[in-house]
């Protein structure tokens, strides 16, 4: 996407957790901050977004909170000089898979960010609000505006017992393989929704809705977070090329925050979305294909006879289930590079609307 | 280049020590060796290539041979299908900037290697040999492929007293700022010779001149090697796409070893070799067009008042020259992503060269 990046590591693993199982060492808080003054020192943190993800304990939590405060206020003199989008990784699917202790420090870091990225269950522990439906996640993403003073929020995959029948009359589909479907094979739907707020701090909510792939991905979210800072710098640039010039540019401007004249689907931020779901809408269809063919080029078990024939019949079957399980998520890697021209090119497929929830 | 990389880093810094100060750290040679059987565990060790670099301490060099021993075993059936490229990282102009015990460590390891990547100083600490001429140049090279048992060697940033002259007949340059120039302001040249041994284990040397760039970049050698991974391969495909079926695919070959029929000049190495060196010099020419750029926009110290003025005279001066130094060398950052396009569509300038030294 032409960015330049200097990754910070939070961790040094063998593999992402999906293969449950994984060795390799956490970085300390210390090592995180070291690492930051090592930047400093050289003058090499004129960074235009900081970008953060996972951290593993919630000392280093505020390690990464320390790193974007004192970007902050370096900028401080050249408003929309500096942008942090904060992915809060904290959990999904109603648990939390990092220690406790870590939701009180993001909640401590977040009226820093410009931008959040909790999927469904971390707006709930960020809001307080269980999600229900789109009207309380509505009513979410306005307790995340005026709670943290964070102007921009995506909750990303939303899944409601409503969704599906409540997107049957609004989402466009488009998609080849989707022309002979019928009301009974139509795929279901993940919800993203997103607002930026307005002066007196309300929500302007924009949804775009894509077709759900039957397959379980790993590493989407960072994906999605990653995409969304090339694409979010892109359209505020474009909007300042095609503004009347009657406000400041919005680059200029203190945390990219669209005049309250701009509607919810008009938003940079809602421009941006659509180009990263359907970048990533494109590389996980190729992923789809891709791991099928894969899977299918492993012998099946009862054929395979070299493998694990020293074992007593009981744990033979267990190692062939768990090397199952461990081919299945690597077939399941998602074809980033192979298919980075999606990156660069995507096929908007999946449009943006504003949505009203009263 | 469309290549999937798992990246082991070996040291984890703030930025690269051309900076004279860094912060961060290092691996060990048992982090190093549990992350790779973190990789093993979940069946993610099915490689194409390996390519490796610096490594921090004797101990971590042997960490990485004992990788690419297993790497290699586990492919053992299978010729070709895993190739090890290798970065002999010692030292540079003379200077051995790695512990001692360093040199011994990688000369147990090369033997398993497919490729060795030494620069001149490099091939001289393996080979024993002062290289002071072409001709000494390729007895080292020479040495190196009898006594390691290594097929490819490529010997980057060759500087000797008679390059200039003995080049000026045969280099052929097409660059456009250099239609102007005279026998005066002609660049210097960086001399690169590779080659590929022949079944008997002599050497099959092709050279390729580039004009030197008036510019200390860090991280070409880097640059060097990755390039050559992912172009090696390709020409090794070619290869087989353009063969006449007479001999087995190449790439089914142990380390990819051309038929000896096969003259220096027409070897996959020299072709990738090519490629290579046409990406890096138009990215680094665009690196020192940014550069002067960037260094244009800071405003002279003596304009500067705001900076240091608490310090005394001497202490001011001291400080102004070392963040003239960092801003120098920040300048010169190699532009590679902005620039992939290069890397993927290289404009070939500098044509290879069969080289015999007798």
């Amino acid at each position: 996407m032409g960015c330049d990046v200097a990754a910070l590591n939070t961790v040094h693993f063998s593999n992402h957790t999906g293969y449950r199982q994984v060795k390799g060492t956490k970085a300390t808080a210390q090592e995180i901050t070291e690492l930051y003054d090592g930047l400093k020192q050289s003058y090499l943190t004129d960074f235009d977004v900081l970008l953060s993800g996972y951290a593993p304990s919630a000392a280093a939590v505020e390690a990464v909170g320390h790193i974007a405060f004192d970007l902050r206020q370096k900028a401080a003199k050249k408003p929309g000089s500096f942008f942090w989008v904060l992915d809060p990784v904290m959990g999904d699917q109603g648990r939390i898979y990092v220690s406790e202790d870590v939701v009180p420090a993001y909640k401590h870091i977040i009226p820093f960010a410009d931008l959040v990225l909790p999927n469904q269950f971390e707006a709930e522990l960020l809001s307080g609000i269980k999600i229900t439906s789109l009207s309380n996640l509505a009513d979410a993403i306005t307790v995340i505006h005026r709670t943290y003073h964070v102007p921009h929020v995506i909750v990303t995959s939303v899944q409601l017992p409503s969704t599906i029948s409540s997107s049957s009359s609004t989402i466009s589909m488009s998609t080849a393989d989707n022309s002979s479907s019928t009301q009974e094979t139509r795929p279901e739907t993940l919800t993203v929704i997103g607002s930026t707020s307005k002066s007196d701090g309300s929500p302007r909510i924009f949804k775009i809705e894509v077709p759900q792939l039957d397959c379980f991905f790993s590493g989407t979210g960072d994906m999605f977070a990653a995409l969304t800072v090339a694409r979010l710098r892109e359209a505020v640039f474009v909007a300042d090329s095609e503004g009347d010039n009657s406000n400041p540019p919005l680059r200029e401007t203190a945390a990219w925050i669209s005049p309250d004249t701009v509607p919810a689907s008009q938003l940079p931020l809602a421009k941006a979305t659509e180009k990263v779901l359907a970048s990533m809408h494109g590389v996980l269809g190729k992923t789809m294909v891709e791991r099928d063919a894969e899977l299918a080029r492993y012998p099946p078990d009862d054929e395979d006879t070299s493998s694990f024939t020293e074992l007593p019949v009981a744990e033979r079957k267990a190692a062939l289930e768990k090397r199952a399980y461990l081919q299945q998520t690597k077939a399941a890697e998602v074809r980033l590079i192979r298919n980075a021209n999606l990156l660069r090119h995507p096929n908007i497929k999946f449009r943006v609307e504003e949505w009203s929830p009263r």
